[in-house]
């Protein structure tokens, strides 16, 4: 639909979900959008969240509407427990561990080495480096210390595989600085084992409350669908937006500024006698 | 302190962290504090918060002060997760799993008992429970069917250990509902096996976003001293309390009213270039 027939429909919509990508879409569309309807988005791209963040509360502040920016699990839920962590045990270490989960620009990776038909990339923590963070050692690791990746690739038919994997492996940034496995598959293998989009992780704050006194918070999140898990968070935090709107606390907001009663569809007094 | 006294003080405190039981001190002691000072506690009869919310939110409209009940872990994060759970995965089932570990609330309960001289109580969680759940059966529980609880009671000398064995089990809410095992040992059994204080626990949301997507959220805790945890949480409320008393959003709030950012010590901003 074009902007200014939207735009028509200001005052039937009470929130917009924008599910653009971070890369063109979203630094576009948000502040666009913001000025004339309360909205949500999902932007991901961590280093540049304050940028965005500035300009859709420039707009959202000047057409008194309410967006909440960047939500969904990671940055979103995962960006959550890491402050929690970290407000409550503020002696100790964050640890995020991303996976088993499909990696969308790793496979996009994958598929542009030259003998590759077709292909996914798994991202995958290790179970050893998790292993020594709930046993309290809080080691010090480096993301390449914390994940793997596992690659199953369909071949061009005249495509070698030894060559194939070698140049997989030795990629720059991608997955050179893992321990990457290639597995080699059918097209009908592809199709049925890996066409799911899975997902998931963990944070884990270890921390001390006095000497040698290991408190450990742990998130996890197991998704047999990516895209659907993050619909649902950027579902959920629509519904803060409309109720912040109708608070008149407008402007741009992330998951830290909004009181997570406001996510859910029961009342303040549902909540303390029902859930608290 | 006579409560007078600390009145004396109330220029100079900017939040009290209440720290009494939730059996007979936090039911006056909020209230009547509420009204001079801002104020965090830890109220945890679940049962009962409605009731003592009303009562702290009177007191603290009437003064203009914030007060913070329920905190802690549960209530508290538990809960926390237990309403992200719902309003993420609406379609789904939440789980909350205590222990094995040794419970404040209900070792205070027992040691007001006539007739005991010391005492503690594990809380311990039902594993064939847990079982069903990782196999992604969603089984119906209640919470008595998920936990057992195991009391260690040093009795006075004159008393009757089977009228305090009766008394213990058939307390409600507290020990009525569940399976109540009661042991009693020596003053030195006591002092040398159960002096820690460990406790954890979990909650899981396991869900499905369409037919047969199955979507698992988990929470979990492993405390190596629950009382030092219950304070750091406590601690990280009290700087959110003081924070609502400059904005001037005063009366009684649980954890679902908080913005998340209002615990940290980092500002909104750093929070959105160091954490999102």
């Amino acid at each position: 639909m074009p902007f200014d027939d939207l735009k028509l429909m200001r005052d039937e919509i009470d929130v917009l979900i924008l599910c653009g990508g971070s890369r063109s879409d979203l630094p576009e569309q948000t502040p666009a959008l913001a000025e004339v309807f309360n909205v949500v988005d999902s932007y991901d791209n961590h280093a540049k969240i304050p940028e965005h963040f500035e300009a859709v509360n420039a707009a959202a502040e000047l057409g008194n509407k309410v967006a909440i920016i960047s939500t969904g699990w990671d940055p979103g839920l995962f960006s959550l427990n890491r402050m929690f962590g970290e407000a409550i045990l503020p002696i100790g270490e964050t640890y995020t561990f991303w996976g088993k989960g499909l990696s969308q620009g790793h496979s996009d990776a994958l598929r542009r080495v030259s003998g590759v038909k077709a292909g996914v990339q798994y991202t995958i923590p290790s179970e050893e480096a998790i292993a020594k963070i709930r046993a309290g050692e809080s080691p010090k690791l480096s993301t390449k210390e914390k994940h793997k990746r596992e690659c199953f690739v369909v071949l061009d038919e005249d495509a070698n595989p030894e060559s194939v994997r070698q140049e997989i492996v030795s990629m720059p940034d991608y997955f050179e600085p893992y321990e990457t496995k290639v597995i080699f598959i059918s097209e009908e293998d592809l199709e049925r084992d890996h066409s799911g989009m899975p997902h998931g992780g963990f944070v884990i704050r270890a921390g001390e409350t006095s000497p040698g006194v290991k408190q450990i918070i742990e998130y996890r999140l197991a998704l047999a669908s990516n895209p659907e898990f993050t619909a649902s968070v950027l579902v959920a935090y629509a519904r803060a937006a409309h109720r912040l709107a109708l608070r008149q606390d407008f402007g741009a907001k992330t998951v830290y500024d909004v009181a997570p009663g406001l996510l859910s569809s029961k009342s303040a007094a549902e909540l303390r006698s029902g859930l608290l």
